[in-house]
């Protein structure tokens, strides 16, 4: 900042960020799965008045709600991490609430934390016993936070504005949805809020949710000279909340989401770092089911890849308005990786491409770097051969790299059997000038037959750096 | 560019790059080891002319002259790289020359790519057995290339400059040292160049070398409208070569570099891509050692670890070089990790934390996150005991985070036992606005005893993303 003056700043003429405005409340408010009520309020987490921060979302189904959460592997797992965890397991996949803050993520905050993580979930069950039937469960409740790290939750405020929600304050319309959606908000620009309806059986069922982004946010210490017992310390965290009125078997559940979850949200990277609060759960509660009716992949395993699927593309739906509305980004680009020898090869190459700080800031230069999508390509160890053992390796000469535009015309290629190929470049600046297109890496390596995987990822802007000063 | 005009460019007042006049020449010439002739000379690989693109070092010891060599993991290796392990796989770890060209990587070249690497190698063996003595082997000598991508050698011109080198334009002085390490430039701000002596078994050995750095560097393209049949594509490579007057067996050699380089060139970060060209190469020619004076690790075990000692130092002094010149650097950060359950954890997470986008923009603005060096530590995945199989996991309530100046002043913890300390304001801004720092990460776990790594890395500045559009 000492060596930025704002005047500076304000000359410095970014590349306009491309409008987000279509992005934002598309949703039709009938499509949102039944037997659900929310509420998004400005519970005093955050400073400013009236900015929602806490939302609250119970299931109100006549039938049992089924959970499953994917959390984040980091070593440093933030107190409401282990504590959702903690009642997932507990209750065998059942769990009718979620609450959410924003403003603080309750992370690195030792046993106060997980004393504060455990009254959330404490005062959201208080609610669903007192507004709506009670429950075998001792918890049914599962909390997430994200904002500042290091700091203690304001837990009086917080757990005052969970019990001032009720039947009569708690909503299923599309402002209620809304309102939920907007208090997961840290520094994303615009609330990201989905649904849609598919059918299983002959019965319609709903499903929607909302995520929260990652970005790269600064501290904001303190004036010179101060002392400040817990820096303020923002870091990146991926929320997001999936309800369907579907009934799914808690074993189903899990093992759709954790496959939903591997195809979605660890498919995209904004900075490419891993937050101690990363969480995405899924709720069933069965409200739109027939009597009877459960989806599991023992008992009817075609309902249950038509569950996945929808559960995958939605998620993947979420995990794109994350990249989006990535800080810094001015572009939304899909890397897509064939011919590996396996899923989890093509998935780590496509990961490595878009994580690599080289490509990243030539997609930002509009540039068809195609060497340095092949060198992170290069740098990837493929794994030893599930059948053989031997580990495999790619023939450089059965490589192609190819530029496809979003628009619908001609794809570019760059690399063609190993060997550049004479590209045009005006052509190339069409392609590389769009918001979004995509980056297609063929390896025609022999494989399992399922080497193939979708990453979506942002440019490194000016922003990116600057962020860190501003 | 279209964005930025050249005034609004020239208006963003950078941070001052540290100056690095003192890590130019601080070489006595007297430290030279002894039997090798070198040349630095512009052959016209690079369009500039008078600029040194072309290097030849030669043994003239008369003991053999063992190599050994370290290559890019990169599925997706350049000629030389392929042809230098061609020469020192069939020679069973000899070879007496190297030659090194920049300006062009000869990658993503072909078969012309690897008959020109060929043409290298053939017309330097020409000068060993024309000007020197005559040679058992077919080739012995090894190659290096690094810059553009993509584009073939102008192979006659360099062939012609190897040709025009002899016994009469060859030097051992610190002239002839200086303009070869010159030669390794690209976007080098400085050539790097160091020597040191050192002691086994009473006798004096020198070691001397030069390498090359890695920066984040842009495509020039053509003018709009124009048509290029390949682009210019450059890319980072890190290409480094040490030569001692000892004598050391090939296998001895070999294993000495290997953990070498594992503890120098593959513990530093800059952008944390890896190239299609980097290579690290030694050459002992014995021209100091006594009659039948031979460091091997089986039957001198003691004078073995004292020369791998020297070789893992001064491998680690030339590598910590290419970070000080990394593009778009204004820092040098250690990252230390202690207390890792091994040294390949340590290693892991010590290279997260280099590499963490959050982290390096963090330390470029000088601000104590703790938060974000935190979560990239536990992001990595530990390895499952070599003895145990268990895998072992981080207890958060163990681990120190620490900032340690380079002035010898107190360090400072900002996380003790997974707390946050109540720091010091202003003196973590005193470490932080230091131009040299060290980040301590104590995990605190049990282990094989060798649980510590180190990490050379630097920060993320404007430049790396101003880079991608000037």
């Amino acid at each position: 900042m000492s060596f930025l003056s704002k005047r500076l700043m304000s000359t410095i003429k970014m590349k306009p960020t491309p409008s987000k405005a279509h992005h934002h409340y598309p949703l039709p408010s009938s499509s949102f799965p039944e037997g659900f009520v929310l509420g998004g309020i400005h519970a005093g987490v955050k400073k400013k008045a009236g900015v929602p921060d806490l939302a609250v979302i119970l299931s109100t189904s006549e039938r049992p709600t089924t959970a499953a959460a994917c959390f984040t592997r980091n070593a440093f797992k933030a107190a409401p991490v282990i504590v959702s965890n903690e009642v997932l397991k507990k209750n065998g996949g059942y769990a009718r609430a979620v609450v959410v803050n924003s403003g603080c993520a309750n992370a690195v905050t030792g046993k106060q934390g997980m004393d504060d993580a455990w009254a959330m979930v404490q005062a959201t069950d208080g609610l669903l016993s007192k507004s709506y039937k009670s429950s075998e469960f001792e918890h049914e409740t599962l909390v997430m936070s994200t904002g500042v790290i290091g700091q203690n939750l304001p837990i009086s405020k917080i757990v005052a504005g969970i019990k001032s929600q009720s039947a009569a304050t708690l909503g299923s319309d599309f402002a209620a949805w809304e309102r939920a959606a907007q208090a997961f908000m840290t520094t994303d620009t615009f609330p990201k809020l989905r649904s849609r309806t598919f059918t299983i059986g002959g019965v319609e069922y709903r499903m929607a949710g909302m995520d929260k982004g990652a970005g790269m946010i600064h501290p904001d210490m303190g004036p010179a000279g101060t002392t400040f017992s817990a820096p303020k310390q923002l870091h990146a965290t991926l929320l997001g909340c999936i309800m369907t009125d579907a009934a799914v078997s808690p074993k189903s559940l899990q093992s759709a989401l954790t496959y939903a979850v591997d195809r979605s949200f660890n498919s995209i990277s904004v900075d490419g770092d891993m937050s101690t609060n990363d969480s995405i759960y899924v709720l069933a509660n069965g409200a739109a089911a027939k009597d009877g009716a459960v989806i599991d992949e023992d008992t009817d395993k075609q309902g249950y890849e038509v569950f996945k699927k929808e559960l995958t593309d939605f998620a993947a739906d979420l995990a794109k308005l994350v990249v989006r509305d990535g800080e810094g980004a001015t572009k939304f680009v899909t890397v897509t990786v064939k011919g590996a020898p396996s899923y989890k090869d093509a998935h780590n190459i496509a990961s490595r491409i878009s994580t690599s700080a080289l490509v990243k800031t030539a997609l930002y230069g509009e540039d068809a770097n195609w060497g340095r999508i092949l060198a992170a390509t290069g740098s990837v160890p493929l794994l030893p051969s599930a059948s053989t053992g031997a580990t495999p390796v790619i023939d450089p000469k059965k490589v192609n790299v190819t530029f496809v535009p979003s628009d619908g015309t001609a794809a570019l290629p760059v690399l063609v059997n190993g060997e550049p190929e004479k590209v045009d470049e005006v052509r190339a600046k069409e392609i590389l000038t769009l918001e979004d297109f995509e980056v297609l890496v063929e390896l025609g390596m022999e494989g399992d037959g399922e080497g193939e995987a979708q990453y979506w990822t942002c440019d490194f802007s000016y922003r990116v750096a600057l962020r860190s000063v501003l």
